[in-house]
């Protein structure tokens, strides 16, 4: 078996939308794809054998919380994160870039890499293109991203300009540091640009032109509004090798899956679904509904009416309702269950719409149908977030 | 199928251990048995399934806390605990009156039954006998216990005697009280008689003569030195009728659960395996390990050599360990299921050395290789729960 495959096995004639399959030393992959994050290692409350059961096909783990705990050596040592943490299926880790941006403390960007401070415990850290090849592979996902700079938002085309040119030196940089490790790892390319639609096109052809065998879309979704986000998509997309997969970093909702499938979208990861369920918002065809309220205290169906996961074969809405307003552990991952089989559904009746040629109908009954938290909620939450994280720092 | 049995199988003839087996509506349960705790009905971090993989054969809920919330009534539309829960085994809830004097504030005893306010928002409350057999009805475990006092560590005799005869009192009214409810539920009596050992006698021989199928002892394991529990034990047991099963209320530890069968108790239930499994406790036959210390860091071996838990099968000790320390889901999953297997393991353990004659052997090489916690430990765990605890108030 080649260690990386990917085929084309139907287009969109009215969208960019497209149904592929990857292969993966790991096996195989049915794109679209939504890949459940396991940041530490563990998609959070959800074991590896339920991910098999709600159908995920691949998971993603975070690099820059691995390398700082356990330590990649460490995991190294257990095989790789595959055996270390009883996942036999395909596997993708990202950079840690976007963590050092994100997470990390009093970080400086040179030509060679970015210097920072652990999140954890303020112990200095830095990464280049070459140590993150070096980590990657004693991780040992199938695929792997290299090290890069998102500039979030807002920020001034010569800022994104700057991040950009420094990020296709790195990427070639981690093209050559590549060569001396694991074969059977896939390196994809990460695509920058900020906000501005000429940048986008330029990375996307830049990096396209490059030998990667799949392009990841890096800089979205970082507090941007949502028509920007698929403003940039729609001026990246065109500019992209057809025959290489395409993967949105870090997006998205189930609205989000929708929309990007039709920009010409492959893969898709975050936390949202499983970071969502947690505070007690759960996926329905119409929309996010929040557990806790009282209108499930006496709800004798399930939370989503004819869902096929774990939780809403077996408990009514008003016992996860009472798990949920107890904080007892098990709601947790009944939630997360839920909300990723939710996804992988969502991303298995796009697939099949695009099979069958029906895909616009089925994204715009989808559009119609789901109302998608507003703005201000989303803020709210991400509020929130930032600052229960800030607390357990 | 009797709603309710017990037989005999086998009898130490050094001890006053005993194998039997339980015949209840939902099921059969063979003794010696651990029954995992279910406060709030789950078995905090634990799903039905894997309840069912690690051997439970029975299950516990608190009437106290299930009162409060979602509240009986609610729990009786739904059509009983076990299909709210998802529990389709045998099931047992106390009287909640355990909890009325541990947790519930301002608490008053009358002859009537015991005002309270609930712990979660202050409410005034009453418990009767009467009444509790009313919510257990609502609630539908298969054995359900009558409203007690529990006096705890230390009182006067004369406190003890109080207490027990009203306990009494009430267990005459419990069984008027309960004719009028499921008649597929079984009530059992508590032996209560504080630190005492005629009144325990009496105490047994007064609920001994009454129509209880079967006895839990209360009042124990509330504070005072182990040696005294086994003490009340040795007075108890000889006072109590030979068929009928005899349960130990809130008991106990691995080292518990050996002693307490050779004193001719049958059933056990504590919370301890799973609350010290989410700090950091896992059993071992040697004794319990802190997972979270740095020994574990590397550890490619299981939590423990032979181990047949879904965690100790699937799971290097080391990735546990990262688990415990990223303070992850999964972990609090991963240590409960290994503490409730190991208790199960060693009560099916028990229970086959008492079926061959070997009991005082087994109990003895137990002994020798388990280093229980010290008291000293164990005080300064139950301050930091009871800390925690008040602190989630």
């Amino acid at each position: 078996m080649a260690s990386f495959a990917f085929t084309i096995d139907a287009e969109c004639p009215e969208s960019w939308a497209r149904a592929g399959t990857i292969t993966t030393p790991h096996g195989v992959i049915h794109t679209p794809i939504f890949m459940p994050v396991g940041t530490q290692a563990t998609v959070k409350s959800v074991s590896p054998e339920e991910l098999r059961a709600v159908g995920a096909e691949i998971i993603l783990a975070n690099t820059y919380h691995l390398m700082l705990r356990p330590g990649s050596e460490l995991i190294a040592e257990f095989g790789g994160l595959h055996s270390f943490m009883h996942w036999d299926g395909p596997m993708l880790t990202d950079s840690g870039g976007f963590q050092v941006f994100s997470l990390g403390h009093l970080r400086k960007v040179s030509e060679e890499g970015v210097a920072f401070k652990s999140h954890l415990d303020g112990s200095p850290r830095t990464l280049t293109p070459e140590s993150v090849m070096r980590i990657e592979a004693e991780l040992g996902a199938d695929i792997i991203l290299p090290l890069d700079i998102c500039v979030g938002y807002p920020c001034t085309t010569e800022q994104a300009r700057a991040a950009m040119e420094t990020t296709h030196r790195w990427a070639e940089r981690a093209l050559a540091a590549k060569q001396q490790y694991r074969p059977e790892q896939t390196l994809f390319g990460i695509v920058q640009g900020g906000f501005d639609a000429e940048l986008r096109q330029q990375s996307a052809r830049f990096l396209g032109d490059l030998p990667f065998p799949g392009l990841s879309i890096g800089g979205l979704s970082v507090g941007e509004p949502k028509a920007m986000m698929w403003e940039m998509l729609r001026a990246t997309t065109p500019a992209l090798p057809r025959l290489k997969p395409r993967h949105l970093l870090g997006v998205g909702s189930p609205e989000d899956l929708v929309i990007g499938v039709g920009l010409g979208m492959d893969m898709f990861d975050c936390v949202l679904p499983t970071r969502v369920a947690r505070h007690g918002g759960l996926f329905t065809p119409h929309g996010r509904v929040s557990i806790k309220t009282a209108r499930f205290r006496t709800e004798k169906g399930p939370i989503e009416e004819g869902c096929d996961c774990y939780t809403c074969r077996n408990y009514s809405a008003a016992y996860v309702h009472h798990l949920a307003r107890t904080e007892e552990q098990l709601y947790y991952r009944l939630g997360s269950i839920h909300n990723i089989r939710f996804m992988l559904r969502l991303a298995r009746s796009l697939r099949e719409a695009i099979l069958t040629g029906n895909y616009p109908q089925f994204r715009d009954e989808f559009l119609a149908r789901y109302t998608p938290a507003s703005e201000q909620v989303r803020d709210a939450q991400r509020e929130k977030w930032k600052a229960a994280r800030a607390q357990r720092d």
